[in-house]
């Protein structure tokens, strides 16, 4: 019970890490925002996002919420601004689990 | 608008088959399931994957029909028997698009 990190424990890290992933990718709206934060170097501020999406403003923020507990993005406050940065190290744990269905796996 | 296949209607096929994949992608029992199906060569019957799951067979059958829908899994009539089998191609999509997010891209 003392131990530390046992390799289950790491399992189930990487068990919660992927359903938080593959929660966030299911939506269109935060396939969405990943794409355009990516093809704009991964960094765009709240005011940005939110000109750039139709829907409004709660809609985009909640949305942006869950890639921020599935830590896709991480938010920066500079000044008065928030400014999101994209984290797409984090899309590795779904690269990972389609790679065992490739037909050399 | 009597053009056959125009790009447009490509896009907007591969966008829909996207959101099928990555939905049902986002339940934790449905890739169960699929990894299931693919360490056993790809096919199961109704039986066997009742068996070897612990929910009740309308939650497992209402996952099979969401996997179906998406063409993860096909169904098969065999006698008195259903077989599934599994459509791996198919997560082409979900790889396809995490693909813009790798360095290389």
């Amino acid at each position: 019970m003392s131990e530390k990190a046992s390799p289950r424990s790491r399992t189930e890290r990487e068990l919660t890490d992927l359903e938080a992933v593959f929660a966030a990718l299911a939506h269109p709206s935060r396939r969405h925002i990943l794409l355009v934060m990516r093809f704009r170097r991964g960094e765009m501020t709240a005011g940005e996002i939110a000109d750039r999406f139709a829907c409004s403003w709660p809609t985009t923020s909640r949305h942006l919420r869950i890639l921020e507990a599935a830590e896709l993005v991480r938010v920066e406050r500079r000044g008065r601004e928030r400014v999101y940065h994209l984290d797409a190290r984090r899309l590795g744990v779904a690269t990972k689990w389609l790679r065992a269905f490739s037909p050399k796996a």
